[in-house]
């Protein structure tokens, strides 16, 4: 193994995901995590004492040219803040989802950062589980021929808290914006037409702030090529997360991944674990995926993928489906 | 074992079909095939000696009181009248599906055996299926709670002649009836409104006759439930058939039945079997258990079900499907 | 379809896997059932009303010129000289396994009945599973090279009675039977030596009489190539029946077939069918294609595949497995 | 979260396996790798700086009052003397199995550090597949009441060279060393007898050096409990590593792990992805529920296990079951 140099990273967010990364961070051989600023002094200190980093504050990190990116994983309202002053200062961006919430903000950033020369990643992480990014490397393979028909399946475990819910944004925005960049990264067409049909069933709170909670959304492209989105805020057993895509030739599918590969067969009946309960268990291949692909951006080996752009894509469909429930229309969206 | 009558049975139509029918007739204990009626009159012969029967007209079989019960296997243009005549004649009465591909016939079909005392069985074979049965048993009893979301995924193999597609009614008619029906059944409740969006991707001889072959079509009831139907004309792997039934509790969904449990792992990889190819062998055990039950009607031990209403409620479905496709808009069905 | 002849067939006995034969008898085409023989004239009867066939004697059956097959379905102690009597009346015969207990009672009986023309086949039908047979033929075709090991894993549901037990020449020669016979017919090689480890855990009457439940039988053939067999007399959940054939390039191996194939996931895990409970329903699917064979072996088109010859082999692993746990060494057996 | 001290950890071994453990020592909060030893200064360098750590011979490492626990990952003729030098030293040991190819340098180097109150783990990380934990959770609590017969398919994705095989002391001494652990450790009861039979297969080369490559190895323990366990050193497709357990209840059994959850379903047949393909991918789990056991042994929370006892022991079974090959007789163990 030859030498190679260590890049310094700042995060953002000392919370449940900065924790992920700071794990990633440290196990990657290239990278070493450097400073952690949170406005909560005593997690962010914990969390970086854990790894030999400091506590600084927002500017000490931005100014230090040892560091080569930060990884913003605060509050989702600091994002397109941070987006911007990283991107200025000249740092490589790697920044969880969504970039803002509002369409407009999310515009502005963009436009903001668009003569900006280091990478902007938009950590849409599902699109690097192992089984994903196997299925899309098929597809462009031509494994299973023209691509006619996407599937994705997404329930989350349920029992988000009314405080989270009522600044989510909405079903759409919060949960389905995971399942429209993933319908968007298989089909590998734009949608021209989104039709929602939508319910609120699992919890009385839910509708009582005009929320959703179960769905089905149908993406129609230019080449007539479908993608249909089925959503629950609630499945009791965990993490329902299944993607199928069905081409000419065959169909390729992901099965949810089991707590562990343990059987029992007795007169019960046959009892397999569960799924991997929320998205921390589940996409934790993932993450550690993300960062590898992150490092060779650093490296110049690879461009950042996804981008910003893809994450006002995705936002884009979820107001097209708002416009669907409420209009009982097919709703045009922009190729 | 008790000594018990056996009921003769007329069977019209030596076709495909109808020789799966004669084979569960010989072999259930109860049941002795006694007539072949067809007007091909080779391979209803070769059909009626393979079972120590005779081959006889129309007229006669419906005339002869040794016949309990006529079985309806033959064109789908004659179904219909048969229905009536074999009602009228007091012999129970098998149909397959559908009785009619016009909803106006089907509603004269229905208005005129209304007075009629035996028994109408309408063959939606798959609620026979033991795995689907089961599911079914398992809602009613309150395993996964109050049902919020079904979905049906339905994939023939595909290779349909075009002089079949052009007589066929349209895929929704068609194929999809039988999904319209597994919805319903599954649901327990008569959807509201029918969103859909469609395509004609798999063959261009498809899409010259104005049909559609890839669609998505959403049902919506009125207390929020929610049934999402996907079709494929070709799924070049077999016979796609898979139901999930989502709740407050949790999910029963049905897998597909591979050839055989055969697993061969070597260095390309690991390889099962391909789903059942067709209804045939797919459903082979549905119609054994569906004779069973008609048995059952003629034992007077249970009520035919499905029904006449059935294929009726069915055929609806389709028509709203349509209309959705054409006008892009969400269409409200009577409940 | 051509005309075809119908063959007469007479069934001796009236039992469990007499009604198993006699339903595939009536549901074929080519074969028709005509005479039930069984000492018991109840069941006898009702059997034989069920298929419009006659109960009657040994004699009457064995001398009639219609009859062109007996398939042998009486109690163990019957068989070996039904075999006799039905091979020298020019019959075909299927029967039942085991020819019988004693390996000298089977030596003589394959004696005597070495010059008949007739074809005798013994119903070892587990070679006729689907899966069983593609794992065969797939062998045979070379998909995974050289064979090198066999493992056979074959445990009951459990629950027999001692009564049946203390007949039943114990668990190697009643049901490790079907496993020797198993591992012969995918080795493809006779055995020449087998070592044999057992115990008696599961049911202390079973200890009692001085038998066994729980045992692992390794045999090792010429070549090297090695067999393993594990048995167990109860499996909570059913009947647990898997083998795999691993080769140079790779492995084969076979499921067991759930009850249907529904799966539920709640908050309490993942919950499958179980097995299919024992060998009537199991063993369904063989049973109808061992009977399609017969047919084929009565119209001259296949060779009786296995034979009285596979049954005396497949017994004499029995005996020496049973040499093998008194001694506690490797036993030779004649290839 | 608290603030927690960091251990020092010294790393011995800069190879395959050192690199998976110092990954785990830098991702885990309460450890730290501060030194790597290894008299190859290259690679052993190049590790070091990766985590921010020195390159120093043993002395300087052992005498370090700031290192609390060496790990063993060096050539296994290294280990028992590591191991001595390590605990009188005060040090905690993370030994990689086996201590010793030879049974009388096992013995001794035990006895020598009898009186050392640091504490030895010896690494059978396979203890720590998240399944193989679970199944042995549950057979404690009795889910699966009295064990009866264990099975251990093993089978390596072959490949070795023949330098390596000819130092590795054969394969039950190198390979099935595991699954001697792995049956002790699910029996949960010494065996008191070892049957073998053995053959080479795979490899010319393998009998060129009086080797096996294919084996059957039954234990059976007083109570009669018995196991099984099957190797083969070449599977085509990967690493093959099941367990099962049957009790009076039913069974617990592990299914091999995919690469991933990818499903291709196409007209030459379902293919799912192979299993991880060697103990690197198909226990990183392990390497890493093993370093989070040893840091917690390291706060005093947990005693070490598997001890050096239990490294004792399965060497144990491997002698008696080479004397079994060796005289075709079953061979006593001391309980």
């Amino acid at each position: 193994m030859p030498e190679q140099p260590q890049y310094g990273i700042a995060l953002f967010g000392a919370g449940r995901i900065g924790h992920v990364h700071a794990r990633s961070i440290a196990a990657h051989p290239a990278t070493r995590l450097v400073y952690v600023v949170d406005p909560v002094p005593g997690p962010a200190r914990a969390l970086a004492e854990s790894y030999s980093a400091a506590h600084v504050d927002e500017a000490t990190a931005l100014a230090d040219p040892a560091i080569a990116a930060i990884v913003i994983g605060s509050a989702t309202s600091t994002h397109a803040d941070l987006v911007e002053k990283g991107l200025k200062a000249g740092k490589a961006v790697f920044c969880e989802k969504p970039i803002d919430l509002s369409i407009e903000r999310v515009n502005a950033c963009l436009a903001a950062v668009l003569d900006c020369k280091s990478p902007l990643f938009v950590a849409f992480n599902r699109r690097f589980d192992p089984a994903i990014a196997e299925m899309k490397r098929r597809i462009v393979a031509g494994d299973i021929g023209a691509l006619e028909l996407v599937t994705v399946i997404s329930k989350d475990p349920g029992a988000l808290p009314l405080e989270y819910l009522s600044v989510s944004g909405g079903m759409f925005r919060d949960m389905t914006i995971h399942d429209f960049d993933m319908a968007r990264f298989i089909l590998g067409e734009e949608p021209v037409t989104v039709t929602a049909t939508a319910s609120a069933l699992t919890d009385p709170d839910i509708a009582s702030i005009g929320d959703i909670d179960t769905a089905s959304v149908t993406l129609q492209c230019a080449s007539g090529r479908i993608a249909v989105i089925t959503n629950s805020r609630r499945a009791s057993y965990g993490y329902d997360q299944r993607v199928e895509a069905h081409g000419a030739l065959g169909t390729l599918r992901t099965e949810n991944i089991p707590i562990n590969n343990l059987v029992q067969e007795r007169e019960d009946g046959v009892r397999r674990e569960k799924p991997l309960f929320f998205f921390l268990e589940r996409y934790a291949q993932s993450y550690r995926n993300e960062w590898d692909h992150f490092v060779r951006v650093l490296q110049g080996e690879e461009a950042p993928n996804p981008t910003g752009e893809d994450g006002r894509r995705a936002l884009l469909l979820a107001e097209a489906a708002y416009r669907s429930i409420e209009t009982g229309q097919r709703v045009s969206v922009a190729p």
